[in-house]
């Protein structure tokens, strides 16, 4: 058998007992015959608690040391699961992302990965040893600085070790059953989906889907990594992340699959909308707004621009970002308004985004149609629209996102015929 | 202005308010004109707190992650310590011992440090930062991993510093004012020494005084770097830890000094005795009890041997060594019972040593008598004695070594007029 990457959260290690309990799964893996690397986020709530003492030191801490203190929470992890591991009777070998050679560029706080030379975990590896290694860090190429990979790091970085070490796949154990049809607080006959592409889990995780962040899921895709996302809680089959073709494939049991038409209904809260009222419909106009954005660097994401109305030869530019870049913003088009000389700015926050995601639509006319008729249906007016080959989003009022989820995904068949979702804990890093 | 090395220990660097009070005591030394280098330990108890979560998981954590897991300790406080700095308005750049170019032996828990190549810190004091080090760690030279130094091990690496760094001191902050004739927990009228040489302080170390380890001491001795021991809670001067021609010499602000006969009086609760009744006195009998206790891996202190009663042909060997170690160095001698053929092994852990420590000694006959009589003047009966050239030390029963300090301090006129020492808080590592 080949080697094997799991990755364990934060709220798979609250405390000394969920340590224990991890290393017991990581111990089972490493009896059934694998190579087991293990990557980890900081235990619990842990960062946070480096944040505050951060913050009690400095309102503006530099960011080179903030990514020096964070680390240091992985460091406290993996050389605890380390030891939990050798309780049991095995040996482990902790690794920090510098010495499992996990090297980045040197964006302090947001860095990526552009390279893994994992020379070190090999060596370990063909010693006998399990492997941990701290998740979310790494080392720059050029100034040889602790870095940080931002949010979804441990996930990144237990893809990226997948993929350096040629691993058979990815484990991303979390604290829910897989990935499911909708979030279950919301749709609680949403079901587990076996098989999702990485195309339809960009989509989901782009839209909202908190279980797997998008650049782990970009990384997979690039190197062609099986991801099996399951729960630390439970011993059951969680849902495999794979090629397109593998999801039309059969399955490792040998049951023929069929592939869904839409793999699930995604929502998001975390956007605000803003239009840019009475813009004169002339070249180069919603050019010069975007530029001043871009130049805030403020991440849109849907952008809507209405036909101008002929008598005025205005037109209402709309977008949504994120609530947190909302001031940034409005202050940055205010600062337009004498060049560009548009009539007024509306700032929405009470919106939410509800996303219908699934490779099979482009093969099904009518989607789009069912998609907002079920949305109608359900009393909800929708705002904006805007679509992919692959998934159709809306915006609506936020106070009306669970019944438009709800709707949307009994429309498509999608509710299981029982309750298959258990959330056991927080979310972690 | 050169370079100055400061050292802070976990006492300093309790909580966030103690954090930034170190942080304004560097700036002041950087605005003075100083480049400015600072090893520092953990905050507080973090290191204990470690340890717990340690045994929680594991009974028997491996040395080498345990390391792993310390380490997380002084990382901490030194991003927080150049947080501090930042905020308040100068740069400064942590580095982890590795980093730093601290290297070390392979022995997990205890590693000595074999070499300094402080190549990143030079740099960062050439670009003009303040540099903050990670006391207690290092790096293993042949495997590359990460160690701690043990006991006293930030203040050997702020040594260790100043000797790569040719810093023109070390200051070693603490929760003291200085290095005092005696403990003034016991001795009120204790007075701090303004200058005190290597070689005495190597002595009142090894004797049980807990200001500096003797590991550092031995290690400014041998780069003959001046020591500034000091409060981190007072703005005074305290002692300096020199050659002893600088004892002698002029003071720095022009004061003659003239050496005084005794440097202080130490104590020491930590020892047991263990006395080997009835040995045969034959040739190599003795070396078999010293041999196994060797093989045992127990440091010995104070060894007497008494000469052999003619008519028995046997004689008495006493010896003292760590309590923690009592255990087993019992065990060990039982083993030894039949090949050696000693009537009976007899155990006390209820003494205490009394140590006069003072390089004038040497040039002044009659301090020991003077010694002996004043303890006994107290009422106090001697157990053992073991003398060094600059030093004497007794043995007598635990609940005894207040009176005998008090009394050696007093015969030997070392009482300040007035109390002068102020302990600030617990103590660091």
């Amino acid at each position: 058998m080949g080697i094997v990457v799991q990755k364990y959260g934060g709220s798979s290690l609250a405390d000394a007992a969920a340590v224990k309990r991890v290393a017991r799964r990581i111990v089972e893996s490493k009896r059934a015959g694998h190579d087991v690397v293990v990557a980890v986020s900081a235990m619990g709530d842990s960062t946070d608690e480096l944040l505050d003492l951060a913050n009690d030191v400095s309102p503006l801490p530099p960011a080179r040391e903030l990514d020096m203190l964070l680390t240091a929470g992985e460091r406290i992890s993996m050389a605890l699961v380390a030891m939990a591991i050798s309780d049991l009777g095995f040996t482990a070998r902790s690794f920090t992302g510098s010495q499992a050679g996990v090297i980045t560029d040197s964006v302090h706080g947001k860095a990526k990965i552009i390279d893994v030379t994992p020379g070190r975990i090999s060596s370990a590896l063909d010693d006998g040893h399990v492997v941990i290694v701290a998740g979310f860090q790494g080392v720059s190429q050029d100034t040889k600085e602790i870095t940080t990979l931002g949010r979804g790091g441990t996930d990144t970085t237990a893809v990226a070790l997948a993929a350096a070490l040629h691993a058979d796949h990815c484990e991303i154990y979390t604290d829910v059953d897989g990935v499911f049809t909708a979030d279950p607080r919301i749709v609680p006959t949403a079901h587990k989906l076996d098989r999702v592409s990485y195309e339809e889990m960009l989509e989901l995780a782009a839209c909202g889907a908190k279980i797997l962040h998008l650049r782990c899921v970009e990384y997979a895709r690039r190197y062609d990594i099986p991801i099996h996302v399951r729960s630390s809680f439970s011993q059951l089959e969680g849902t495999w992340v794979v090629p397109e073709s593998a999801v039309d494939a059969d399955s490792p049991e040998g049951e023929p699959m069929e592939q869904a038409i839409i793999a699930g209904v995604a929502h998001d809260r975390s956007e605000a909308k803003i239009t840019v009222v009475g813009v004169p419909d002339k070249v180069g106009e919603a050019a010069r707004i975007f530029e001043a954005l871009a130049d805030a660097e403020i991440n849109l994401d849907m952008i809507v621009q209405n036909v101008s109305a002929a008598a005025t030869s205005l037109t209402d530019i709309s977008f949504t970002l994120p609530r947190a870049d909302g001031q940034t913003a409005m202050k940055a088009l205010a600062a337009l308004s004498d060049e560009v000389g548009f009539a007024s700015l509306l700032y929405d926050d009470k919106i939410g985004k509800i996303s219908l995601i699934g490779a099979g639509m482009r093969s099904h006319p009518g989607v789009s149609a069912k998609f907002f008729s079920s949305i109608a249906a359900a009393g909800v007016n929708i705002q904006m629209i805007s679509t992919s080959e692959i998934r159709i989003s809306v915006i609506v009022d936020e106070g009306l996102v669970d019944d438009a989820v709800a709707a949307a995904h009994s429309a498509f068949d999608l509710d299981a015929d029982e309750v298959e979702a258990v959330v056991y804990g927080g979310t972690g890093r």
